[in-house]
């Protein structure tokens, strides 16, 4: 049985006169085979899609992968590239008559593209690079889809909970995000869908922070950023806090930061345009005097990929569609103070969107 | 101060008449600089070096790493690039007076190399895509940078032994896996350096096997492969044992494993080809009718990335040179039965090479 989106990728390149596509993107890879292997780096691929515009797609991987390859595709040929992936696809293409081959060009190095070229030109192949030609089709997603993002956040929230219930002083970053990493793992998470940031005071104003030894003082903000994969599908949250009771520069921050991102949700609805959306959370922050301190985009689209389109950035020209799931994190880093950052997901609407998050913690004080 | 690497970088890059390379690999990057973020895939950078072939380098990020790369290096300028990394390259090469500028060609995109190419043409600058510049640097390890790697070997045994006298029927691999995980960070790694792959009985039969909840029963294979990352250095370790006893056939094939290891370790030595090496430990094991179940290469080096060059692999024409650092892993998996592997980690020396390796646990029996 073919999947959906394999039929309209099918349809699609058809209609664009190409014979087959090549798909190295992981996310779009899942999307289109339920294959779940995970890549080490672009350089080591678990395997590759070559979709023809007609007929059976098939799953190029290595011996490593062969089992799992068969065990989680089907209507899927697995086929080994003992020889290399580049190869391999001439041959298939070769095989079966096809010339026009195309390939993710965002998702593809230049070195090996200058490899295929050159393969191609001796094989009479012509290359077709494209670009987001899957990653449209996942943009909006499917109800099915939403329910695996719901359940996501679900867990994601629960294992927050559980480990926010047993924050104290004296405990260390690491501590703390292993414990969380720990309690995904534990409740049935694949994995952490990125590298947990738990950040306690002047930390916290580096929105990428890597957990570190410090030990966590009374009266220390504590930020936590995590999100989980659950059967592929990607959450993403964050907190701050105060280890305490929080005084009266952290409320007039935090009040800030949450006054932008609940005027960024009630404007979020089908047919506005993304960076209208963080022009709303921006101005709010600018107005309060915190405009340089928030340094990031309003948000990005989660799915199989925890980072995927559409992006909630000041330059993103996108406009919102009914089903896109993205998050809301408004921010402002002060470098000799900390930072805050309040994150939630939402999922958009025709008329407004739905907060897939339930948890409460620490965002109306 | 300048590194040392750097300065090589310098000069080589002047010997072949480019202005300015940009890297993009995050292992050159810290090794150029130090600066250790971790990227969220290629597509998600956390910054380029821009290194003149003359005078002071850039670190180009975004606002989120902007503290970090400032603490973290020292001789680099940090800049930010809130138009986009190409913008902020052109700016720079311009300004600098700058014409042909190199580019890491097996770590940049496809779609990025158009955009730059088509911007590069408008600006009057020549792009010269190459390949392993700063690979080839990095293939032969200093003695700084052999004593991490030793200490990095030391520590993922200290786990192994922590973890290995708890393991006993009735826990998962998923558990087990995580233990690891958990003791690694706790004793001061930075990460694993891969997903940390624990297979019992029939799962040990594929070499990139995750963990799954499946529960070990007495008599059982068990295989671990893990690594951790300290102070930016890899380790990378395998152990296959049996929960309980070992059978005669376990044995038999263990002891054909560990035989192909032991000859390959005694083969390596400076000035031997890599395939040759690969061929001595494969010889050994078609020689006693597993030829068909050894699907992969002997080994890989090791250093500031857990797969880097030399590859040990039957197609390597690579000379080994004193002071690489090499897997040697040999292994045999059969479906229906289970999977054997074996790994260590050695140095190459002018007459030999040190095994890196301590833990003798299940090799030798």
């Amino acid at each position: 049985m073919k999947s959906k989106p394999l039929q309209k990728l099918q349809a699609a390149i058809g209609r664009r006169k190409i014979d087959a596509i090549i798909i190295t993107e992981p996310g779009n890879r899942r999307y289109l085979s339920g294959y779940s292997a995970a890549d080490h780096g672009i350089q080591e691929s678990a395997g590759v899609l070559f979709v023809p515009a007609q007929g059976a797609p098939y799953l190029l991987t290595d011996s490593r992968f062969m089992l799992q390859a068969e065990e989680e595709t089907t209507g899927f040929k697995v086929e080994l590239y003992p020889k290399g992936m580049l190869s391999l696809v001439i041959k298939l293409a070769k095989g079966m008559g096809l010339k026009r081959i195309a390939f993710e060009s965002h998702y593809f190095l230049h070195s090996v593209a200058e490899k295929f070229a050159e393969a191609a030109d001796k094989n009479g192949l012509e290359l077709v690079p494209v670009t987001g030609f899957v990653e449209r089709m996942r943009v909006v997603k499917s109800a099915d889809e939403l329910t695996l993002i719901a359940k996501s956040v679900a867990l994601n929230e629960r294992v927050f909970q559980l480990v926010y219930s047993t924050i104290e002083p004296g405990m260390s970053e690491i501590e703390i995000a292993l414990a969380l990493e720990l309690t995904m793992k534990e409740l049935g998470a694949e994995r952490p869908s990125f590298e947990t940031i738990v950040a306690f005071g002047t930390n916290s104003a580096r929105p990428h922070a890597v957990p570190t030894d410090r030990v966590l003082q009374s009266g220390d903000i504590v930020l936590v950023d995590m999100g989980l994969v659950l059967q592929g599908y990607c959450s993403d949250m964050t907190r701050t806090f105060i280890a305490g009771k929080p005084g009266k520069t952290f409320l007039e921050r935090l009040r800030v930061v949450r006054k932008a991102q609940l005027a960024a949700i009630d404007a979020i609805r089908a047919g506005v345009i993304c960076r209208d959306v963080d022009r709303v959370a921006r101005k709010i922050i600018d107005n309060a005097g915190y405009g340089r301190f928030f340094g990031h985009g309003l948000g990005h689209g989660v799915g199989l990929v925890v980072h995927e389109d559409p992006s909630l950035g000041p330059k993103s020209r996108k406009k919102l569609r009914a089903g896109m799931v993205v998050t809301v994190e408004p921010g402002i880093y002060l470098p000799e103070w900390g930072g805050i950052r309040l994150e939630n997901m939402v999922v958009v609407g025709e008329h407004g969107c739905d907060v897939l998050n339930k948890d409460t913690t620490g965002l109306d004080l």
